[in-house]
């Protein structure tokens, strides 16, 4: 019995492979690398029923996850995110069985966490002594915080428009934060320097191969909270598509398990912001690479990626599932937000958002049918963007004063 | 085999009882009311094995919880916050045993949604319309984002000094927010001059029953992570003291239960800040109830409680389990939530903080033993206060600049 079925790395363009036990950011030929793992001795040693004892942390999948050591292992105890019935919102929608994966109640407060727990605790069993990003906020403070609490120095440079909670995120855990006066590839120039002078590790989306396998979790979770059903369709919020990559990775996965059924995929959507959609552009026009999207902007911060490096991984997942990718506007993710607050009582990010118009979207084109379960996936919580909240000429009260109603 | 084993509704101070089954608030003396159960049939019936298959909610512990019919339970899917071991502050403070219980991590980022939660279930329940509260902002945020869900208007009275985000988490789930030029004390009174007037139910702290339910799932959660062990510490944040109480309840219950051991009790600790000290006071001078604590205040925000309703049940559980009473300073409390977040990862609330900065005081002083284990308390997110992280000086890149190291 292994802690890991860990087996090697591959890239997923020109198939050659490297150990997972040395340092490696990408392939020799520019894309990203995956995890690969002996999932036949995985089948022989686990069972569903073994997770019943687990804590309800994303390290209940170890075996699936790439430390060797269980020392490694750096938590705080992220995962089991909760799975809720969105009923009066779906019976708005007419799409009564709508569900949201609540990305948010998870320590730091965004999807960002999954990747930084698996990324950083292998990090740490390489011997990693100091990483550098870009980040656009979330991501450079799930990943400040965990390198804090496994001792590894982190730099993580940050577009100056980015979140300002994020930003305290970094300086509170005491990580080397430096902002740009520019956008998050003017941040990542900035590091790509740093990585090339310096040796320092390069955390970037994708440029190391673990953050994947953190996210993926996202989809091991999902079929256990619907008790190894497979759901019709997946709503994501796609800037770098890391989370949609590995959602479609433990879909594989777990079938190859034999844990779910081999014949129904569910159809994965990648939902963009209208200000910012390479990848709905390249799916419109039938290509599996995106172009980069010009003067990108949206209130959606996370998801103003205008062209990301796992772009053919994202477009793959939507293909081969008959997803699709649909952009929304900035008024329908606003409506949206208030919305799901109102009626559900989950104060959600303006990405998470974007989901729940695509669904209405595709519901009223008849893409999604009426009884199809449905999940809408929301990236991080509200209270990191309290700005998107205006509050304006709320009558103060004075000590005696009294209510009407 | 009931949903619930709620009995009957009892005065702690008269032991006058009342029925579940209709709208009670404080008792006719002017005690809070407690919820007792039929913990006999509990016993027989609920078996701590039948947990493993529930989902990971407070919802788990239904049977000891106030509300008769599943469907009235409105959940964001609370509960089953992470217990992290805090090694190498614990090491820094000679505690190897140090846990902290994260209640950041639970829609709407606080551990006021355990209250919200449990609360508008059972006045949902009970038919309950319109509810009204004072807040100092976190609970104010949790009881209007669970009443939209629950379909109840929520009347929030905050001061204008209140934490600007849990502002916006009342205005966002279309929340009847009024701010008030003052203190909680005075948006207490607007809230009675409007129960009084118009019949609204009165959430106010201890005003209903319920709240203190929904906060004992802490107590049976520490339990169940700690596989049933008794933990020799127990440090809690102590404004109105509920959460105190509430986990004191669950271990008188759990040992009625025969789930934990009849020999041990935790010493329940009531941490509170020097510019708001009464419970602390009261304790020093041997009292079994506080006064008004004058001129309070503290950058913990939370526990600026200067005369807690429920002060005789917390000095209570802290008398029954040779617990103490503790105030600690604003320095030490800024200085532990840094070192939460530089060493152990986690951005912790300043509440939370002082539960540390005690901790380390008590150890010093011999109270806590090296060995014994010590779990503290943290109430809420740290990105809920962004204010308590200050950045300053900090420069600004330019495109195509270069960090040193």
């Amino acid at each position: 019995m292994s802690y890991s079925y860990v087996s090697h790395l591959e890239c997923p363009k020109c198939h050659k492979t490297y150990s997972d036990q040395e340092v490696q950011q990408l392939c020799e030929c520019g894309a990203p690398l995956l995890v690969r793992y002996n999932l036949d001795e995985v089948k022989a040693n686990w069972k569903k029923s073994d997770l019943s004892t687990r804590d309800t942390s994303l390290w209940r999948y170890h075996e699936v996850l790439p430390v060797r050591s269980e020392e490694n292992t750096v938590s705080l105890g992220e995962g089991m995110t909760p799975f809720v019935h969105m009923k009066k919102l779906g019976q708005q929608m007419d799409i009564p069985n709508l569900y949201m994966k609540d990305e948010g109640i998870i320590p730091t407060g965004s999807f960002k966490t999954r990747g930084a727990s698996v990324g950083i605790s292998k990090a740490k069993e390489l011997g990693v002594e100091q990483l550098a990003m870009p980040t656009n906020g979330n991501a450079g403070a799930a990943w400040a915080l965990y390198s804090a609490r496994a001792g590894i120095k982190a730099t993580i440079v940050m577009p100056v428009d980015a979140p300002n909670i994020t930003r305290k995120e970094v300086a509170v855990s005491g990580g080397d934060l430096h902002l740009v006066n520019g956008l998050i590839s003017h941040a990542g120039k900035i590091v790509g320097q740093l990585v090339k002078e310096k040796g320092v590790y390069d955390a970037s989306t994708l440029k190391e191969p673990y953050r994947i396998e953190g996210k993926k979790t996202m989809g091991y979770e999902i079929l256990e909270q619907m008790n190894w059903e497979i759901p019709d369709v997946i709503l994501y919020p796609t800037g770098g598509g890391v989370g949609l990559i590995g959602i479609y990775k433990a879909i594989l996965e777990l079938k190859e398990l034999g844990w779910i059924p081999e014949d129904k995929l569910p159809r994965l959507v990648a939902v963009q912001a209208e200000g910012c959609a390479p990848i709905v552009k390249a799916w419109e026009e039938g290509k599996t690479e995106s172009e980069f999207f010009e003067n990108s902007q949206t209130s959606a911060f996370g998801i103003n990626v205008p062209k990301a490096l796992g772009d053919f991984l994202v477009l793959e997942a939507v293909y081969k599932t008959n997803g699709c990718a649909i952009a929304v506007s900035e008024a329908d993710l606003d409506k949206a937000q208030k919305e799901v607050a109102q009626l559900e009582g989950n104060f959600i990010c303006p990405e998470g958002a974007a989901t729940f118009a695509a669904a209405q979207n595709l519901r009223k084109q008849g893409w999604i049918k009426e009884n199809e379960t449905v999940i809408c996936l929301n990236t991080g919580q509200g209270i990191k963007y309290p700005e998107t909240v205006n509050i304006e000429n709320l009558p103060l009260l004075e000590p005696g004063d009294v209510i009407k109603g």
